[in-house]
């Protein structure tokens, strides 16, 4: 018996959808073609996402290079932090992910395991007595010989940080703001064994939200704290609405439940069902090493359970800091005060008289190093090295005063809300979600319910009969839905109409445009619904307001 | 004195339409990114391009990976061909590319010059004596430990080659057809220093177009051989019209010089200048290891002269002849004849009686080389060797006798017409060309004459002064041409009314609606045009209609 997934996976191969790649030479793990349907499938997704972030959220787009150099990833903590422990046996050779071979077990108890030799190779079953972290980047040189280190990015946000103060600027200052790129990203998984579910590259869409920490809240979080969502925390589940999970600090600030409730309404505008989605909170020991709260969007699997497709991070100012630290670039946003505030500044005097009598040809590099020390941090005595060597101050040789000051801005780092949308995992869950089996004159019939918005092709387009005048005003109504209103439609002539009706269920195609003799007569063709299956009859003028109302309209 | 080249960078990183990536660490030289003006345009530029091949040619898109094994861009000829001449400095340690540093002279006389001592390094002036062949990909590792060795694709065709077989069952076996693909490609320059001009991951739009090779012809030809395009051929340049260069045989065929008018069409609607664009012949010598013919659509620019946008190739069944040979695969096509068709068949026949008594137990060795023997190859004697022992074997060894076959089809390798589009160059060419500058009261003035419908911004939107009805207003409808109308629009409220047309301007934004006070009245706003400047009072509700009509239109 197959079950689902492999039923897909046959439908997409032969119609087009999806493609395991290099196939003609044995195939790669972890490598994935769109085909036709698939590549338009995608496009509408990518766009309807667009639709979320670009136009109602009116945030910014970039495309960043997928190749990054080590400089950016080394400051973002990827080169030393982005990795899986990685089993290796030392009997087959073969290297195993221990997250996937021993699910149940936590890296501590993997590494315990194998000390007192309990972990089996799930392959040659002989002991396994070795485990590494693996980096998971693809790592490549820029330019000829030794060239520079590059890694293919394993997220496209990097390229937003990297662009901070420009982006900043660009949009003169205000915050906040949001920055998003859609593109491929990489991730170079020791062995993987889950088809079309984890890729070695795939693509993402996500969006960087900058917040001053200090207000950490969406304009429109009052139009949706009431919806409903189902979460996943503590060994908990509940359906919740968003204000309450955030009054009770089970999500941590009504931006980042903002942006959980924005991705459910995506994903079930996508087609994901709402009874197999919930969001589910990393465990403190699961974060990755940039974020402090963390939601996966899941989407349900009948093969493979449930499957991270969106994941919400709070990453605080982990990625701006770091960039500052290791570029030493400006890279602050401003805070403006309303009023004037008047603070107090502490500031070293140093007593050159007294320094100078005493340390003489030192004197200027004491000054220079006792500028240099916190104000506020000072005690009675100061320790401080001039040319290697030690010297102690007491208070004669210098002093502190107090002065006010009046400040209007300050500078502050800030904090980013990422929602990080993974998208062939979205249209994997989709196509599951949608697929649908019924039987037909006996034979077995496959219907993908995909809402229209996303549908790859929007209708077909038959002639009821060979004959040419049918055949010549099928093509033409098919060019100008094509041409003229840029529908993606099929037209199609061979076989019954019951066989090319089923050629369009099967690819989710919600409408079905037939010519026939009453055509030829009156201008009216019959357009049939794929999921009611019924029809009506239309002119032919009419058609593109029909189609387009209802590929919106769901 | 900053040339076009300097004036437009500066703008581009300005107004956020190109930043160089990874600049907070310093740079890499042939990486750019595309800030969220950039990313507008490029993407209307790529949404045309879309409107040519996969609306109105009616083509299939695919999306394959960048990462690409080993074997396919073996098999392509990549690995072995897809190289630069590459000079070393052994005193300085540099390298270059001979092609950059030497222009004018061919491969062969740098190799002759650098024996001769003859050749210097721009650098450091010392002799160069070194040279060598350098494979442009860039190469990574798929999986850990030794893993499988893999490329960034050099090209997006490949991706759609090797599934050429998938493609044609899935269009019903129907030839011609094209297939296109966008994304991203990739070249590691030796040491690239054009800036945007020469980068090492760029954007390319292709197309591969599969035709019978007895039938290269393009079902449009008719309506646009009497198009006229610039041509540079043998050292010589002429304006001539499509058929006259197919007649002539300057272009090999009418399905080439199709997609060079189709070319030109594009770039035309891009912006591209006329008088600026030209289609260069290569030279024998400079063909891709690929092509068979090749026409380069060359566009001009004041730093760097006549630079490469679009190649569009005669690749012949290199390709897909090189994937069959390599994997195995039936990647044929199939022409099916009307009738069926008589075909004499040539066949061999041992004589195994004689065979038999004189050679004993080679005879089924011999009979098996007989058989392997192409009937029409063979005189009156054969040499075979079994065994490691040279036989030859007169008539009366064998037969070879004629039938008749009745044949309804017959398999075939396809060729590849290849129109290939750098987007990155075409965009940095539609920036030079519609770039303007004039006084404005004795201050410098930019307008991006962009077409509207390539523009980033479709119209910006003003209070033209800050009350709070006529702020409300221009909101109210800023909103709803962006949610409602899905138009990419812009609020803007800082500064004088000419300030804010400035910021437009150089942007190339086409519209300026302006609310005034009238507005209030009798809900008509002002909308400016960006290169009359003239104004004109439109209602409110009729905005979306006019905006659309207009962004289309040109």
């Amino acid at each position: 018996m197959q079950d689902i997934y492999e039923k897909i996976l046959m439908l997409a191969k032969r119609r087009g959808i999806l493609f395991p790649s290099f196939e003609i030479y044995g195939g790669s793990a972890g490598f994935y073609d769109y085909g036709p349907i698939g590549s338009l499938l995608k496009h509408n997704i990518e766009n309807l996402w667009r639709e979320y972030y670009l136009i109602k959220e009116n945030f910014l787009e970039i495309e960043t290079p997928t190749i990054t150099i080590y400089d950016v990833l080394k400051a973002s903590g990827h080169v030393d932090e982005f990795t899986d422990l990685m089993l290796i046996c030392s009997k087959c050779n073969r290297a195993f992910k221990a997250e996937e071979v021993f699910p149940d077990l936590s890296e501590k108890e993997i590494v315990e395991a194998i000390k007192e030799g309990k972990l089996k190779c799930p392959d040659c079953n002989a002991k396994i007595d070795k485990s590494e972290p693996f980096n998971l980047m693809f790592s490549t040189t820029i330019g000829a010989g030794k060239g520079r280190k590059g890694f293919l990015r394993p997220e496209t946000a990097q390229g937003i940080f990297t662009n901070f103060h420009l982006l900043y600027r660009y949009i003169r200052e205000k915050i906040p703001f949001g920055v998003i790129q859609i593109g491929r990203g990489y991730r170079n998984e020791i062995a993987p064994r889950q088809g079309i579910i984890r890729l070695r590259e795939f693509s993402m869409a996500e969006a960087e939200v900058f917040f001053d920490p200090k207000e950490k809240s969406h304009p429109k979080y009052e139009e949706i704290k009431r919806n409903k969502i189902r979460i996943v925390y503590d060994d908990k589940e509940e359906i919740i609405s968003i204000e309450d999970a955030v009054n009770r600090k089970i999500i941590a600030n009504d931006a980042l439940a903002y942006y959980m409730s924005l991705t459910q309404d995506f994903l079930i505008e996508c087609g994901i069902d709402k009874q197999k989605l919930r969001f589910r909170k990393h465990n403190p020991d699961e974060l990755a090493h940039y974020a402090n709260e963390c939601w996966d969007a899941e989407i349900y699997s009948e093969r493979f359970g449930w499957i991270e497709c969106v994941g919400i991070a709070d990453r605080s100012a982990y990625d701006l800091k770091a960039h500052i630290e290791a570029s030493g670039k400006d890279m602050y946003a401003i805070r403006r005060f309303k009023d004037a505030k008047e603070e107090k500044i502490l500031k070293i005097v140093p007593n050159m008289k007294k320094i100078g009598s005493k340390f003489r040809e030192k004197a200027q590099k004491i000054k220079q190093e006792l500028e240099k020390i916190e104000p506020n941090k000072i005690k009675d005595k100061i320790s401080i090295e001039v040319d290697g060597e030690k010297i102690e101050l007491t208070r004669e040789y210098f002093d502190v005063i107090e002065s006010k000051e009046k400040k209007t801005i300050e500078k502050f780092v800030p904090h980013v809300i990422e929602p990080s949308y993974g998208i062939d995992r979205i249209i994997y869950g989709i196509l599951e979600h949608n697929f649908f089996e019924t039987m037909k004159k006996g034979e077995k019939y496959t219907i993908l319910k995909l809402n229209p918005k996303i549908a790859p092709i929007k209708a077909g387009i038959f002639p009821l009969v060979n004959d040419k005048r049918l055949v010549d005003k099928a093509k033409e109504i098919e060019k100008d839905l094509r041409e003229t209103h840029k529908l993606v439609v099929y037209y199609d002539d061979s076989g019954t109409i019951g066989r090319r009706y089923a050629r369009m269920d099967e690819i989710g195609t919600p409408f079905c445009i037939t010519v026939d003799h009453q055509t030829i007569e009156d201008d009216t063709v019959t357009v049939r619904d794929r999921d009611t299956t019924k029809q009506i009859r239309l002119k032919i003028s009419d058609l593109p307001k029909y189609l387009k109302e209802k590929i919106a309209a769901l």
